[in-house]
């Protein structure tokens, strides 16, 4: 059953078709060890990550001796409801995996979890975040005679731990992790183990949970609570933990190097009943949105969130304020992936089929819009005109993120630079171009604040990732620079299935 | 694309498939005559409407000489997203359904529009609403010779215009109506003209709007909104609305009797940013919320809604005894209308699998829980049972409407009085059944205070239709007294489509 | 599974979408009472009598007290494959109908068995034919009130009996068909008793079967074959036979008329296995193939019949001719209703797409082609140039019907005269546009000889319809000779489902 | 369309799902280079083709630079269907191929042909045969760290040329085919060149053709007469192809040795109006049929062939004896992949659903039955039971092949020795087991004299593979003699796409 719900206040959402004017979080992952549901049990967890991957869905168990795979594009609802798909995914173990991605290879045959029969038995393998050297390392294994069967960056994982020299599993894993750079929290299935590793930075959140004598690890601790497992706490920076029937084993692999946690999952990513990181996501959207009101306050007659990811934040800010809060924009939700092509006089109607301004809350009054982010700006100028014409006098627009101003290679869609506003345009022109009387962002140091340090502090003290906002990657980026022109720039050469 | 909002204020979600512990509105209703997107029109102000009504939509429309028609059981974006049948639903002039049926009838023939070859020519009819003695008067006409092709009532208003002697369609339509007793706002149409009319008591709603040029007929004003067309006015009770090339015609046929609008519209069915009979309903239920703590406050550190339809109440309770909102209680929002079966052990965690308990708002707080109605308390349970052991010291329940203790005949499927909680117990057996510390609802004086009115006042001066909390239903249920055992209880004593 | 045989003998194929070129059968009918299997047998012998109509099928049983009915658009194995739908249609009696439909009204509404909630219980109903003022009752019938959920004449029949003044079903459904002209073979059920009738000169095919206590009715005996039931007899002309659990009870409501049973049956219509009169189709074809040789032999080196319909007759004309019969064409089975467009130049090969020319037997051969019948000649022509370019050197075409020369009102689909290559030409000049070397059809009193009569005979002794190729239409066609312009020429004004 | 053609005379026909009474071919293959509708002309040659494999079909396409590829479970038809498919299938060179599969791996990624992104660029591949040491070579590679998608034996081609250290594409399909044994009938596509490839005994069929500049590759002739191609040569046994813009280049990179082809092509695989290693299959089957007379010919009054493979042996067998050819029994064809399951009663009504006697002809006759060969029996019997039920005084079956004794490794699936009825037993307990008055089936001899030889010959002087009739397999069965126990005997742990 569909939701319509016209107000809404999480950041957690699932993203509408056309809200290409937010970041899209490109994973979540589930695993599950030693449960009489296992299988049913992934497919609720992932269904409570649904917000990190909408594109596609699947899930391998494993019997002890047989694996079992189901692999859909859609939603998880839609892929694994039927009882014949549920009843095949037999076994006491199973991981799975949501899957977000960028047009072009929507295809089934990229769709994790990937699955291989290598010389030791099977393995099933699926990961949340993006390799930066995935394609230097793709090149370098087909020359050596390895076919491909997609385009995805786990299937690299995938053949260097085909190839790795090492006998056990583990030193496989390793080995070949110790070749790939980037961001991945990964979760990887074998006839007798699972396997969980957060990337040396940790900069994708993975948590481990336990349920009656079943092990879990998801990305979210919302994964757990539809279940009813309880957390147990964090996977840790590059570390692997390995889970069989003797219990949980951690090693901790690679070279030992700071924590960098990604901070926009607190901004908008993660589900507002999440803890990452040991925090409530929750709190901390209402604490920015408190920082926020304190760095940037104005005179207002209400604080209205632009739903509905604005809506915490919001509180916030006006619970700081003392400016009241009020739904004055309430949401259209539209169900369904796709819906008729409108007329352009249908057009012309604009964001109304979207959002819908609650003129009452609105007439006469001073406005202060609250909102996670701007990416493009697109949806902010309509919804600013929206308020407007309600009969707000002033429009005042405030943040709860710093300018968005360079693109995400750990693990996000986002635009390039010149699709960014912020990276093209100063406040001022900001200001002209969304039609409002004030604009402003969370600064960089009220962030770190809301998120319980002290301030951003030095590149050695920086414990987040905040890459969008400052260009500061701090990992090469091999594919980004390869300058390779007697290659072919797809990965494959393949169109179709 | 569907939303997991996990929280939400409004009350006009579409409800889940096992939200059967609300009561369920049985329609919704568009009519746009003139309008050059007319088909397209009509699929948005269906999908504003989608909460009216999720199992079937339809929509015919005609070009002045023939009629187009489309219906499917599902939502109205799945029904009327492709390109081809929007093309085929050529015309001006276009009415649409929005269905909600018991089960039992789901079938396709059972889905409005209903359209007939006349001698007159083409006649469309939909309409929202319940009438008192459709089986009696299908008696009648299955003697006469007429045959049926649904079980729906809005037939039995076909057939008795096909066989009225009357001449003009207007004439005809009034004919049949003054034959039917109940509830109904109708929109017809012919080749020439478009018909609204509601019922003499005005027990639904229905309005009507303007769109350069075209006249538009719709259950609710957020079907106006999301088209961008001006509310003219509320059809009144008993008004037959003839709108034409001529403009709009107003015509009162039936005697004159009592305004009674379903009060339980305000409480719960209609959209929070739609206004009807000229009140915003989401004003409505602040002030319910601010009637009900004035009413039954108790001393406490946090309002917290009962997702998704208690939040406006809630803030309106806040509001008013000055204790803070908190969005404690989560919704996991399932998408899609089937899912797996849970394992007996999978059931076990249930409530989790729809709410999640927000901890770190409800861990040593005395808590007022608040909700719009309580039907057979089924899931309240549950959520009251979760708040506790989220750590709550205290759990009052505040509900804004009064007990619901009679079934509705016009137009709501609720259940009988057996399956209803509050006809079957007292507040304090309530308190104890749902495990709260306190219960209480609002008074029907409180609740028409809300609405606008000092009271509820007499027989002769009573405005709306409360039934559901009273049992006066004002007007003869001919089919409910029918004792004729010598005839099927089925309508049909067909099987399938 | 679907079949290729690039060969075949028999006429009683289900033709291909681009068979434009043979007339098509309307429909099939088959009737079970008191079987324990009922659908599963009616179902059975659909799939026996699907030749007569690929467009839809439907079945509606009944258990006593409630009936049950499964419709669909496609073949009989299609729509009856799940174990649902046949577990759904329960009881010891059901009646089915296979559909082919003019294009246009392929909708699921106008799919047979109709069924009606009557005054004195439920009637499902379906017939085999054509009713030739189906239109003109209809327009009364509107007039009147009554409404139409289809635009097929079978439901002209059903309002017709909803309507009778007459209390049993006997003569309500007597008191109908005495207001219906045309062809038809009805099948009928209540819940309690099974109608069979054929129309007062027999036009179209109606048998009684019996296996084990349960009787049946069926458009041909294929149907009784396929579930081992043994053949009692045709139903006659004008018979109404009546089946209950008193047994079959036969009643002859009409005047007496000449029996004027449709000689299209023999020559391509029924399955070659079956018996249609007492009378053995296939041996019928091989007779008229016979008669054929005996009219216009030509000397020539090889017999080859035009697959699959001209298989009998060319095994006929072979052995009375003493000349060797070879499968020189092959046909290459398309399956699967829709198949890629063709490109204009793959459109250029033509031919080959359906039919393979068998070069060794051709080569340098004088050939006789034998086919059953010429509509519009299409198909024809381009077999002989394909013959000719497989190297024969006399091409002589032989058909086994006399010219087709009229259109068929009575349940056949054929063009109108202007369609017709056999209206619009002489022989000689059909000759020329076929490219044959000769050309002759079978002559009347050779078609009547090789059924059995001693010659076609007087228009009193005539025994069989032959309109098709005399226009002896021996029946008023109402509704071809209204004149009415004030009403539109379409049965309904509405487009759609 | 499909089609129940209810005789036929044919051998390629498409098995019925329940026809596991004979062997089933497993694959055919072509290829077209430099033809503007090189997709299309594709899907014509499959659709030819379609009796050698209907469980699946794939098509990769290449433009010069990418590929396009589209596989799906079904038959040609339903994959090729949509404008959308074909418009994908861009550029002038395609190569396709028809699966049919043993149960277990029906799936999707077993699909031909495959598609690897290898060192020098793009490779499609895919072939007819079966390789006799797939299984070791691929437990071989996977030790080496190849990952395989598949259970296919093609993927292991794919692989060896992957891994292949030689550099040009025809240097590496060479290296690859030397490692392989077993027959095989391989096409495959880069971006600049075709090959074909039969193995060094030519077991499997391949044909070259033209058509106005466009060459291709075919398993039979017959998917070269559909798009009007012109019939060039057989690719000869141990012959690779090199099709390119220079034209077409033959290498021979195989030591010579003898060749064996099938010669069950002849008795029942290739279709009759295909020409196989010059030879016409129909007229091959004729004098099979005449063999068979004057072998084993016995008094009777009719020869009624079983259908739809018996036809052209009976109409020699007819022609020979001089004794009557009738189409005594009749095939109902079943349509459709599944149909309803039939009740225990139902099924009691046996081979009818599939088979109709035609009564007329059998009564009182001395009755021949001719039919290509006997796997399990199982139809046989129930066959001879009908027809005596219909009347026949005596019953002589006859075999247009040797008895079948031995399981065939080279590309055809039919059961193990215990499966196969003559494997098992006497002539004389068949003919008790059949229930005939005497059976007999074509000597080898006879066999090899109807195919054009003196006679069988020595080993030396053998140019067919006759293993199923005498098991002499004359090439190394490594997969079959595998004894390694240490390793699981699925290809693959994975249950599942």
């Amino acid at each position: 059953m569909l939701t319509t719900n016209p107000f809404a206040l999480g950041a957690a959402h699932l993203p509408d078709e056309d809200d290409d004017d937010k970041p899209k979080e490109e994973c979540g992952v589930v695993g599950i060890f030693n449960d009489p549901d296992a299988a049913s049990h992934t497919v609720l967890g992932l269904h409570a990550l649904q917000h990190r991957g909408q594109e596609a869905a699947g899930i391998v168990s494993c019997d002890g001796e047989s694996f079992h795979s189901h692999r859909g594009l859609g939603h998880v609802s839609e892929n694994f409801k039927s009882e014949e798909v549920m009843n095949r995914l037999a076994g006491p173990m199973a991981i799975g995996h949501n899957r977000y991605s960028t047009s072009g290879d929507k295809a089934l045959r990229n769709v994790q979890p990937f699955y291989a029969d290598l010389a030791f038995g099977g393995l099933a393998l699926c990961h949340n975040g993006n390799l930066t050297n995935a394609v230097t390392l793709r090149r370098q294994l087909v020359q050596k005679g390895c076919i491909f069967s997609s385009t995805s960056d786990t299937e690299v994982i995938m053949q260097l731990v085909a190839r790795s020299d090492f006998l056990s599993v583990e030193d496989r894993v390793v080995d070949a992790l110790r070749k790939v750079e980037g961001a991945y929290s990964l979760v990887a299935l074998t006839a007798t183990a699972m396997y969980g590793v957060r990337d040396p930075h940790g900069i994708r959140p993975l948590v481990l949970g336990y349920l009656e004598g079943a092990h879990i690890l998801a990305s979210e601790t919302c994964a757990l609570d539809i279940i009813g497992a309880e957390y147990v706490r964090d996977v840790e920076p590059g570390e692997l933990v390995v889970i069989d029937h003797d219990g949980v084993r951690s090693v901790k692999p690679f070279v030992p190097t700071q924590r960098r946690f990604c901070i926009f999952e607190y901004i908008y990513f993660a589900r507002p009943d999440s803890s990452v990181e040991g925090t409530s996501v929750y709190h901390a959207r209402k604490r920015i949105g408190e920082e926020l009101a304190r760095e940037s306050n104005v005179p207002a007659d209400v604080i209205v969130p632009v739903p509905d990811s604005g809506v915490p934040a919001a509180l916030g800010y006006s619970a700081e304020s003392g400016i009241p809060f009020e739904f004055g924009i309430i949401r259209n939700h539209y169900v369904g992936r796709t819906f008729i092509q409108p007329t352009q006089r249908t057009r012309d109607l604009g964001v109304k089929r979207k959002h819908n301004a609650n003129r009452a809350f609105l007439e006469g009054k001073r406005v202060v819009l609250v909102d996670d982010s701007i990416v493009r700006g697109t949806t902010s100028t309509k919804i600013v005109q929206m308020v407007r014409q309600a009969g707000a006098t002033e429009v005042h627009m405030r943040i709860s993120s710093p300018p968005t101003t360079w693109p995400c290679f750990f693990g996000i869609d986002t635009p390039e630079r010149e699709g960014l506003l912020a990276a093209q345009h100063s406040i001022a022109e900001m200001e002209k171009l969304l039609g409002v009387d004030s604009l402003a962002f969370i600064s960089l140091d009220g962030l770190y604040r809301a998120v319980g340090e002290a301030e951003r502090g030095s590149e050695k003290e920086r414990t987040y990732c905040d890459a969008c906002f400052t260009g500061d990657y701090f990992l090469p980026l091999a594919d980004r620079n390869d300058t390779d022109t007697t290659q072919p720039k797809e990965l494959s050469r393949l169109r179709g299935a």
